[in-house]
């Protein structure tokens, strides 16, 4: 298994993120490669800094960076050779299995797009982020930010494609999937979240379980939480703020660490043909190391193929 | 001054409305009269078995009750003396200076619309919701729930009406305004948030700092925050839920704390003409508590005649 890792990508690249492949390196699988894209001459640099030598990590050389604050479309055409062009152009030819950035996410959902593309009737792909469970358990909600206007038949389709990455990468058999509303009753809410209410409950291939509120965010009442990526992205935010918080005022807890953005690393993009992998752009070496061991799941369970599959 | 509450609406009325009176009752200042709205037999014995005889609680008698899952409009037109219908006649009688309820949420709104009505001007009255920050103040975040679909116009009106809400009941000179959005930058969000960012921006009338994201919720980056209702009401629930789920894990937190339900006890509807407050479903007798010290604070302040000399 190829891990391919943008090392240029983040508010604290490459230092972060180089850390945090050696930290990843030392407790990595056999089977496991990690391929760090980027500037070969600084990424060496690093390795030289911190004594790190490993055949477990390979370099793949990329001129250029994408910065954060670049207009996606833009930068990649205008930057074929950057780390996330180069990133995507080997997720492409196969040569690596999943690819991970810290950097611009428009980028990376646009180079996503552009090369493996989105799997053939896919309306939109969708980021999805995981969501600590107060009883352990994650659920994942899709979209948290790649499309902030959702039309009904866009949010169904995500009860479908998060109902198939929570089987196949968080191996759970039945996924219960919900629509985040204002109210449990199925008139509640937006023209459009009633609407989507309708087509989730007509979804013959998802086992739907109604609409949850604000207040079931963590406590395990769906494994799949259907929303638009304006509304996912502002809850999904603020779910991650609640571990800084309650750090500054001394709490420490099991479930408060678990919203901590770190714990998980990142956020996969569902419904291209690959496995993409978007991680936080303030990433801390802690966090790349790991969001690499997630990128393994879902590398194992190649969850896009199965949604190609049902698809077809 | 006069405050009205709905001995009849909530989940576990009359007995919790009642108590909480009787616990406001004791410590309430000697120019304030409450006035309990509902069954006279049933409130005076409730009385009775707390054995509670005071002259700054009296009751007007409501035949009728409207059930927490009845149809708005359809229940306010069938049942005119019901406890809601009867304190919107006082209210519109300006018999109270305020009418508080715990029951349907959406009676209260549509009935509020019907007998005080909306503010000339007004394009669509909101719910605002007190919430706290890490620092010890509370912003206001409106709408929290009475309009699920909001156009830009109408957000760019609440940045208006909360701003003057916020100046005259929380006493803060220049409430900054901010949009709740997926980004920092004014090209980012919906189609509706980045039309609603420009009406902001151009709105002189008040003090617009801009988009705030889901992590700046708690953080006093804002005195007042715009949102629409879907939004709004998702994540204010999420907010409420933090006292249960970190009490249950045994952590206790003069924040945290802040974030109960109960601390606050009420939100205004904030656009009409007149004082109104909805309490939670839920709602405990210490929350009745509560909510009868915000609705002094808000009577005290008559907002809502300074947002209607702002529009006239």
């Amino acid at each position: 298994m190829k891990i391919a890792v943008d090392a240029m990508g983040g508010d604290f690249a490459p230092q972060a993120i180089v850390e945090g492949v050696i930290m990843a390196a030392s407790s990595l699988p056999a089977d496991t490669q990690l391929v760090l894209v980027g500037r070969q001459d600084i990424i060496k640099e690093l390795f030289q800094k911190h004594g790190f030598e490993s055949s477990a990590v390979e370099i793949v050389h990329a001129d250029d960076v994408i910065e954060m604050s670049e207009h996606p479309t833009k930068a990649l055409s205008q930057k074929p050779n950057s780390s996330i062009g180069v990133g995507f152009k080997l997720l492409k030819e196969k040569a690596v299995d999943i690819f991970c950035s810290a950097g611009n996410t428009g980028a990376m959902h646009v180079g996503a797009l552009f090369s493996i593309r989105a799997i053939e009737g896919i309306i939109r792909p969708a980021i999805a982020g995981f969501v600590p469970q107060v009883n352990g358990k994650h659920a994942i909600m899709l979209d948290i930010g790649a499309n902030a206007d959702c039309k009904p038949d866009v949010l169904s389709q995500f009860g479908e494609i998060g109902s198939l990455f929570a089987r196949h990468t968080l191996h759970i058999d039945h996924p219960r999937v919900a629509l985040m509303n204002i109210g449990e009753e199925e008139q509640k809410g937006s023209v459009i979240a009633q609407a989507a209410y309708q087509l989730l409950k007509e979804n013959k291939r998802i086992q739907f379980v109604g609409n949850i509120e604000g207040k079931d965010l963590f406590t395990d009442k769906a494994d799949v939480i259907v929303t638009d990526g304006f509304t996912g992205n502002i809850l999904f935010k603020l779910g991650e703020s609640l571990y800084g918080i309650l750090k500054e005022r001394g709490i420490e807890d099991e479930f408060i660490a678990r919203t901590n953005y770190e714990s998980i690393g990142g956020s996969p993009i569902i419904g291209v043909n690959g496995n993409v992998m978007i991680a936080h752009g303030i990433s801390s070496p802690l966090a790349i190391k790991n969001m690499i061991s997630w990128a393994r799941q879902q590398v194992e369970a190649n969850a896009y193929i199965h949604i190609a599959q049902a698809l077809a």
